[in-house]
């Protein structure tokens, strides 16, 4: 058990699920370094267990590094039960299956003229990726019932609405939400505007105040102001003005982001459409719509996001891998530079060392009126104590209500779906999603057998029979 | 006021709205005369007052039938607060604009390959229907308010679910329902069933127990039984037996549905993809779809059903201006046939003269438990002495809910569009139509542009400022 | 498995739990005798087995009547899964414990005060009463679920809410519903007041149009109407003139009901001050109510109505132990009159022999809006082939809310306490009782200790750690 | 309108509605003199002209203190339409009627055996209270409606739940809520436990955590926190140890509520009963149970804490009047104490002069998932720029949900009753209220009647017809 010292929490244990995790695996490690208020075991799972031997001596390393504030003990765990066998916290951060898997989610839908820019939260390879992870998720969630089951659980894995609501499904009193930092973007985009209008330099994001809601990767800001400037007649302004050409806001220069940038051509098409500044990439934004954004990788350019190809995808681990050894050997020096994430300052918040409104995927209680009871959604939090409130967003607009509530729904039938091998169910999710609005039901039944197919070694053995 | 005698009531007083129709007037008029237990007086109310005038000679000739079993005076109404002051029932029948403006409707999205074979319920022909006719509501609604408002309002005018709506809208009091005998053909589809497997012969429709849950047009049956039997299975066993070629109930020989025949592909394909008999002629339900079943002239073929062309409504209207004339002259004579509507069962029902199970289009007030409160909604209900009590049809199944949820918000968005000339609303509402889904939203914006254009006589200033 | 053969079902297995009952199994065997479309076997279960054996011969005796239409064979059985395992339809009648619990229920709390005509259903003996009857009902639910989870349960055993209540925690996907004849006699006075204001004589109740809401025996009727007459205003004015002497309708000659006769006065008095028909017996209305009317068995007989006393109880058996054993003799020869109660009618309904509207005890869908969903609600259903759907009876009156969700929430808060042995929150439902309202919480405390020590020997051990 | 220059706000007009109020006004007055950052005006405006000319004496004085950081002026209205006539701000702080009903309000009541301490928030003197104040805010209400329909509006004045209720019933779009500081006062308890416990001293109670959930004056905490440390097991004990002799906190020292101290005898009942920490002074919590605490003056000192009666009130005033004139004269010298209020702190917020966190009355829009929407909570809420968000908190937990849903049911029919002058449901609602539950229905009728003739100069015609 963790002890309170003053403003400091010391004997701390995390469970991190996905613990050989190249990337964000370093940037909590990281965080958690660069804090100096709380302490303790962080647990490496990883059902690749040498990933998460080399994690733990990156982990060791960075902890020891002269700048590091607090010290960290890692661990790796042979199972599951081991890992979360007390621990007060768990972080869930895992690829489900491999990038051959992904390769089929991303690249198999363009045989029908689907292109998708990520192809893990919605549209058909969100769809099929969601079919392999929600059975790892309900072995993750019975476990948590099972040996941890008054630990916070922080989930980062995606597709994070679809994870978030199995966990739930699985163990209804589990206390988890999922963290993004997608919107964190759009809250940096204002920033920018501030800066591009001469109104204000050097804005920080979370000085803003945003109204957020809607669904992971779906998320929209209705309400934005920074003091007693309201940000809303601002932004309409400027959507107009770059809507042709975009907007180059410097992109984000943290690691987890590169490569991932847009000219928020989409964002502002989003807006004048629709009235309110919708937060996260465009080319996560993009996928849920209909093929406006999409239709070909000419119109994707012309719009200005990119493409994020599994060819990038296994060029990058090939570098994170490589990286990984340099940061064993001592070839790249260990540095502590934050990773932007929030996740250490919401374990902070939970502990009750310092309250903090964040946005957060929780399930739906009333934030988000004219949404259903239960459905996953991301909305601002109120973050103390041993305690999560959320805040009320309101009901969605009438504008953004059907755009959202169809993915809501299809998400709901798609987690029925994967819970029984239902091929009926899900190829009526499968062809209800917007990027399939232009698919005939005989392709789309014949791209959906062959999504399964291409997965085959990470299914339930029910779709098969 | 009306008096009761024993099981007969006197001197109703019905206004017809929309009095001039050629058609649904005529076998409302025979309805009324059929029955033996109620009589008063019809007011025709239309804009087009010769046609009232004439449907009143033709309403005199029915009521002097010789086996005419009540007796009904008919009146012209020289505006609405003339036809409604200290009316009891209301009939709303009207055709809003004329054929050229339908014909704008049915025929523009053929440039962008939308083919609509209907075009008057969802699609961009139902909303831009929509965009004239809720005006129209408006003011019926108003006049209804102020000089009927205890009367009981029955619509039989499309787009049903928005007339309705729009009622209430402007008089949350009122008392109006909707009636379409669209759930009547799949109900007799059923019987066909039972007679085509050898269990009965003659079954009517009335005796099956249904449970009907949905929108206007976009009906379905969850559950359905002939006294001791199950139909769900012997449905199943039906759909896949015929999906291919489609089934010939014979037709339904009422003059209102001629031509409007269909081999019912489209319904066993949605009950084997959805699990739920779909209840309405096939022409309404792929509106409904994406164009799996409209996306060419030769789909709709293949699908076995017919696009009922406006030029084929003006031969129609023809036929029925001919038909009008003779009847008056006498060149046709008058007979009794039942039009196999229940609007004057329902009217019976209120005063009291049996109670009856129907299906009925009303405001949702937990009818369906997982559609918004307030959006109207077609299910069955309880019809007795001076009330309306609808029946608990459940909560949607999760593969129905996406398909019709996003119809009941695309509808909210159209009437808030149509009540505030908002084109962004209702360009964001006629781009989310499903059959719009495979339409670039540069093309549908000018689509949208030329639909208004196309009907700006009929419609408000605020759209042209 | 039954089987149909046109308009009759043979084969029918019935399980009835409390087989032994006395007045209750007699009706019920009689009721099905009488009918000419059901057939087949009853098995009692009765944890007094002697009587469930008694009752096995009355039972042949009853369906050996020359004039009994149909043929039951009666089983006696040794186990609730002996009973339960395929049966069709399980009808649970019971008695929880004896009278010598009942006497507690009843009597104790006088000495604070309060007289209860009943004490089955709400106020402190209604609470006590569901301490020991709620485990016996999750053990009947859970066998339900283990070896007849597709079977109808009709359950008559009080208290109504809470036993209905308590089958739908342990079991969610139970088909349980509760069968109440209180509102039968109410619709009896209805039809009595027609008579007696000359409007017409022999109405039979069922001839009625009732909306019926709220719970077991604190039911409402919100709607009343023969024919084209609405009753409210007729009824507004016969209250009004019997409300000082009330009204002597002759009385229920059922001998289920005898000595339970009232006045009305307390109904009277519930619609002048409500504007609804209270629609149960008096002694039962008072109970929900403070001590207004049973503050004294002087206020009682004031009010016209009856306390049903242990004493009284007791005699009663014993006159119906003597009268099993003189049918059982023959000494009294077999009649076959009805009971006055629906339960075998809504067996054929489900059946598909004929769909009926009904009022029922079942879980809040959405049938009665503003109170809380699964709250155990009375209404109109209709009972069709396999499936009952409640009508919509709207929100409650403003006037009627508070009384009757008051005893929803103590109700939820009593089964909470019943299922975890919970003093605190029990002690908390005990005392929010509007009975109680006039007794201080120290009384009250003691009465609860002692009330609870009382049945010591029916309860869980829980409640004495 | 108002200027922002940096975290400065000028030009701001408040308009203050009953602006010659002897304490509350003068309070306000101060707290914004203290203030650097918000300057204006302030339009006082009272049916007591004179009293407000004098208030803007004082308030001149106060903005002319040596140490008052802002500057405002002071303008006496002669209308309510010329005080809001383009207010940004508008405070509600009015005294409806006099002292003398005031006097029946609190006093008729114990003719039947009921004390009230208060006497201005439910019970009978409650619900008479509120059939004069509530035409008073309707009248309000539409001049908001009509003259500002943007500004922000703060209600101090009792009933608060009714005040707010009937502004948001006249004008639904109106941005009002309600502050009171009852809440303030049991986080201040908090504080003096932790010192009391000897684990912290000087913790100020913005530093706690608390979850506020209920209703004005009987608002609960179900979670309360300090940094690390979990308040909910520390005032368990701190219940327990104090339940038998109270706990004496040293008073709160603001003038506002001196006299009205209590020793937390009934606060620790209601948590050792309940599971929660009630958080408002006793003697407003024991105005909502029967008369546990309140059956007699007696029991009320036994329980620790005062009946505010009206004779006090009366010399109060006095005492307050003569303070006024020494104010105005100079015999007493301006000083700058804060109020402890944090109205100017939340105009602040809304400003975006900075985020807080308070508790606040607004209507529920599911910050308490189940009470009705509409009715209007007490619970936290996020302030920032131009928007309030209510923090969710969640289902009220069983134990207190019927104890106060049977308040908001009741004050909902005390709405209609007033908006309707309807004595059959106004007695209902008054008769249900749990400080009459021992009171026999014809005492408590004629006690209704009194109370209403007490104050009949002061109640709509409609009343008395």
């Amino acid at each position: 058990m963790y002890e309170h010292h003053g403003d400091r929490v010391t004997g701390l244990t995390v469970a991190y699920i996905g613990g050989g995790s190249r990337g964000w695996a370093w940037g909590f490690m990281t965080d958690i370094a660069r804090d100096g208020q709380i302490s303790g075991t962080v647990r490496l799972y990883d059902i690749d267990r040498e990933a998460a031997r080399r994690n733990k001596i990156i982990g060791e390393k960075i902890s020891a590094h002269p700048d590091a504030r607090s010290r960290w003990d890692y661990e790796v765990s042979d199972s599951l039960r081991e890992a979360l066998d007390g621990a007060d916290f768990v972080v869930i951060s895992i690829l489900p299956a491999t990038f051959r898997e992904m390769r089929g989610d991303v690249h198999l839908p363009e045989r029908v003229g689907v292109y998708q820019p990520v192809g893990d939260t919605v549209g058909p390879g969100g769809f099929m990726r969601a079919m392999r992870t929600i059975p790892m998720f309900v072995e993750i969630g019975e476990a948590i019932r099972d040996y941890a089951p008054d630990a916070w659980v922080i989930n980062y894995t995606n597709p994070m609405t679809l994870c978030v609501r199995t966990l739930y499904e699985v163990f209804p009193g589990i206390r988890a939400f999922g963290c993004c930092h997608e919107v964190f973007g759009t809250q940096n985009l204002l920033t920018h505007m501030l800066a591009a209008l001469g109104i204000a330099e050097g804005v920080r994001r979370q000085d803003l105040y945003t109204t957020v809601t809607g669904i992971n990767h779906f998320t929209w800001l209705t309400r934005a102001s920074w003091r007693g400037t309201d940000l809303m007649p601002l932004y309409a302004a400027f959507a107009r003005d770059h809507a042709a050409e975009g907007f180059d806001d410097g992109g984000d220069r943290n690691w987890m982001n590169n490569s991932f940038a847009c000219a928020h051509r989409v964002k502002f098409d989003l807006f004048l459409r629709y009235g309110a500044i919708a937060a996260a990439g465009d080319r996560h934004l993009a996928e849920f719509m209909p093929g406006w954004y999409t239709s070909s990788p000419e119109k994707v350019r012309e719009w200005r996001f990119g493409l994020t190809s599994v060819d990038w995808r296994e060029q990058d681990l090939q570098r994170r891998l490589k990286r990984s050894a340099d940061l064993i050997s001592g070839a790249e020096p260990i540095t502590l530079e934050g990773s932007g994430e929030e996740g250490h300052l919401l374990i902070k918040a939970l502990l009750g060392l310092g309250d903090m409104v964040s946005n957060v995927n929780l399930p739906n209680r009333g934030q988000i009126a004219n949404l259903p009871s239960g459905a996953v959604v991301e909305t601002n939090a109120l973050f103390g104590f041993s305690r999560i409130e959320p805040v009320l967003a309101g009901p969605l607009p009438g504008s953004l209500l059907p755009l959202i509530s169809r993915h809501v729904q299809n998400q709901e039938n798609t987690l029925r779906a994967a819970l029984s091998c239902d091929r009926k169910l899900g190829l009526a999710a499968f062809l209800n999603d917007p990027q399939m609005g232009r698919v005939s039901p005989e392709d789309g039944g014949k791209l959906f057998d062959d999504m399964l197919e291409n997965q085959r070694d990470w299914l339930p053995e029910g779709w098969f029979r």
